[in-house]
């Protein structure tokens, strides 16, 4: 490697540092911290935010940055590398200094606010926080500029190149064959017992299986942990460095356990990451789209599956013998897959959760491109749930407040969960061609091949190739909704005997 | 405030929320991380480290110091926090950025060869970090540089204006009063039934416990908590962010229980410093043996105290009412404070306490003089304890390696320990002509009154006066052995009939 190279890379390692110890200060604030070093805290993660962001636009980044791109011949890693770190300096060269450090006091305040919102279900203690963070990311979109609207100058931090021009369409077609879907079903006289679920399922055995599922499918827990939070997350700060979170509900079994399975296909993307990469501008995920579609295959192509179930199902009854006594897989399998109208986004279904995305897709983008205010967004939303949904939530912590993405400022991401569900079945369809056997091999609880698979394929590649090439190169097609139409039509199908 | 000291403030704030930031990762880095995300957190502190130095270096830090130094008319406390932003820009601009950056990364991996070595008692695995460690050592200690030998620029970290000079006859004469204490107990025929303490006590009831003696202190659990660690520990991020740890040993009543005490002093300290004063150079502690004094204050004249297990073994008999059945308190007492010579410094009684830092004061003075070699510690650190104990360690996880400290890089921190033994003695002293029926009042639990006094007199002042002037103005006199060895002599010459 030329110095020059060398010299780009050194530049980026410390701002990456720099990116991933805020991390841990963000998985600590989430996880760890006591309620009153929140101020604090708020503090550390601007200061810290302002650094590494002063490290990435500074003369001798640039500097670097420009006498790389100048060697000739590079290999097809290193034009990866000057385009990833490229892309990363330009953005963040167009947002002021300050701009940075007001953003993250913001994001830490309405996280903390979220939080304490999400407990006492008073809307109005969040509206002055979210207001000052719309306006804030409203700032930041117009720094960075954009063709169309404020909303694809956010979207492009979490799916590099994505437009609402283009997910519009998408996200239109993919409603269209929902409600389909949805209005078959609804004529359906089959319906699952899903009494199941609700027994009294104790926390710490749900704990003890959860993790005994997610090192079945290959995490790596010398290389990670499991904790608990509000809101379910995973984070990497490295290869061997990846945090799962959940939460447990003893009512209601697959919160925990799916929330596990889903986190689990996330962590699955960052341990696959290449070490050897880690530390430049390739070695991150490419996308959040790819990276839900980690998460999404796990929990739902694989873990609301028979076959996985075929030999998970025995083992949990082993735990919980008396709450499970007598449920065949079938009952079992038709419980975990029950397709209803749902308050709460990360328990739907795969039917209906798109739906949800719908939703907060629509109000997001109107938030952003100024055409609604935070004050009005639970009226707006309990419409909105009448509308889709057919149903109203009879508070907000199952309605409008139930997920922490725009409490931390995440604005331009609930999209990318769409998307990841479109790549998920996409994936694990060309999987189940080039494993022989797959479903045969899962249900002996046999996991590892298709990791090592999406290792191969996905995980290793980190940002070598922008998301949709890298879908195409991984499944010989470029992405589609076709194949998740299709699914969930043959599974559903057959579920409710269409 | 003149605009010149609010831009001080600021730059000092900065580099504040950098080094807090950096002892969040360290605090994760002891207490969270996986075995595999080692390496790269060790490349995260190194850079953020570096960065923190930076700031602290920079021409902007050194600017506004020396216009705030150039102000008429600063008040007491503004000429403080010059005084100690001098201080800590003078040390750290003597130190090469590289020289930062290359003692972090060596920390680190200190840290993670003595977990292993710990576990696996092969201190060859320790020679190599351990001398690197020492040898960059010596190197901030000559580019700081000093009077009389290296060791006492590293102790000026922990005890600011300390030297070997002040403290060999300090620790002389402790030394000397602690022989013919023990003495005179060697000739006693009374001992104390240690067995008590000895019985099996479940992890999770000592640990509830424990939290609950901690909180009866005062320590403030929303802002703070407490986890596990291979070695006890306090750290605070902000007076509203203080973090305790522990160790369970089920066979050995009191290393959680005291080790808890020990560092809820610490967390008091940490928790009663003034939050107007957290992001200016005088709102942290003074110095690590005024910490010190804290820890060992509640630990040791307190939590060893009859008075207060007049009030707290009725309850510990309620958590363990087989294993305490029939244990009068005289009998209690008498086997928490056993005086004999024993492996563990964290265990050891008060007596010989000192002893254990005589032991390794010496050695590191040798090996940060340059007088001996890592490889030969182990062989040198069994024949102190032969001499000064009469006993010899049967492994090293007993012995030389029983320390966190020296994998740590934390040379010229064990003396610090005995200052604070010396503190203590002399704050509780003066505590207890200043609050009326003290003892009576801890022997009815209402332990609160001495916090509130401790906060007063010393936690809130921060670094507003050096260690020695901040005594003398808690305890109306200069700092002294003598209340210390008044006390011990007083206490074990009545448990042993002296």
């Amino acid at each position: 490697m030329k110095a020059e190279m060398k010299t780009l890379l050194e530049r980026w390692s410390e701002f990456q540092d720099l990116s991933r110890a805020l991390s841990v200060l963000e998985w600590d604030q989430e996880t760890q911290l006591p309620a009153g070093g929140a101020a604090a805290r708020a503090n550390h993660i601007a200061t810290l935010a302002s650094v590494a962001h002063e490290k990435l636009v500074s003369r001798e980044f640039r500097s670097a940055l420009k006498k790389a791109e100048k060697l000739p011949r590079l290999t097809a890693k290193e034009q990866a590398m000057t385009r990833e770190a490229r892309r990363e300096h330009r953005r963040a060269a167009k947002i002021p200094s300050d701009l940075v450090h007001a953003v993250a006091i913001a994001e830490s305040r309405g996280l903390a606010a979220w939080r304490k919102t999400y407990r006492t279900n008073r809307w109005s203690g969040f509206v002055k926080p979210l207001t000052e963070l719309v306006r804030l990311k409203r700032r930041v979109a117009d720094a960075v500029g954009y063709r169309d609207v404020p909303y694809d100058a956010l979207l492009d931090v979490y799916e590099p190149g994505a437009t609402v021009k283009e997910l519009d369409p998408l996200l239109g077609e993919l409603r269209e064959a929902t409600a389909a879907l949805l209005r078959k079903i609804g004529r359906s006289k089959r319906r699952p017992d899903r009494r199941i679920l609700r027994r009294h399922y104790p926390q710490a055995e749900q704990l003890a299986f959860g993790r005994k599922v997610v090192e079945a499918i290959g995490f790596e827990l010398d290389k990670g942990r499991i904790d608990l939070s509000t809101h379910p997350f995973c984070t990497g700060f490295d290869p061997g460095d990846v945090r799962l979170t959940t939460r447990v509900f003893e009512k209601h079994l697959p919160a925990c356990l799916f929330g596990l399975i889903h986190e689990a296909g996330h962590g699955l993307y960052e341990q696959g990451l290449d070490p050897k990469l880690t530390r430049t501008p390739i070695g991150n995920p490419i996308s959040l789209g790819v990276h839900e579609s980690q998460s999404r295959l796990w929990e739902n192509l694989v873990g609301r599956g028979r076959p996985f179930w075929r030999h998970f199902l025995p083992r949990l009854k082993r735990v919980f013998p008396r709450q499970l006594e007598g449920v065949k897989l079938d009952d079992f399998h038709f419980a975990i897959n029950e397709v209803m109208p749902s308050f709460i986004r990360v328990e739907a279904d795969e039917v209906t959760y798109n739906l949800h995305i719908v939703l907060r897709y629509e109000i997001e983008k109107d938030l952003v491109n100024g055409r609604i205010r935070p004050r009005d967004l639970p009226a707006l939303w309990n419409a909105q749930m009448k509308k889709l949904f057919g149903i109203s939530p009879r508070r907000d912590s199952e309605g409008v407040l139930q997920d922490i993405h725009w409490g931390m400022g995440l604005f331009g991401y609930f999209p990318t969960y769409s998307l990841g569900n479109l790549y998920s079945a996409q994936i694990y369809r060309k999987a189940q061609k080039d494993l022989p056997e797959l479903e045969g091999k899962i249900a002996k609880g046999d996991l590892v091949p298709l990791r090592d698979w999406l290792r191969k394929k996905i995980h290793r590649w980190g940002r070598m190739y922008p998301a949709a090439d890298l879908i195409r190169r991984a499944t010989g097609a470029k992405p589609s909704p076709r194949p998740f139409v299709e699914y969930v039509n043959a599974k559903y199908g057959e579920l409710y005997d269409l």
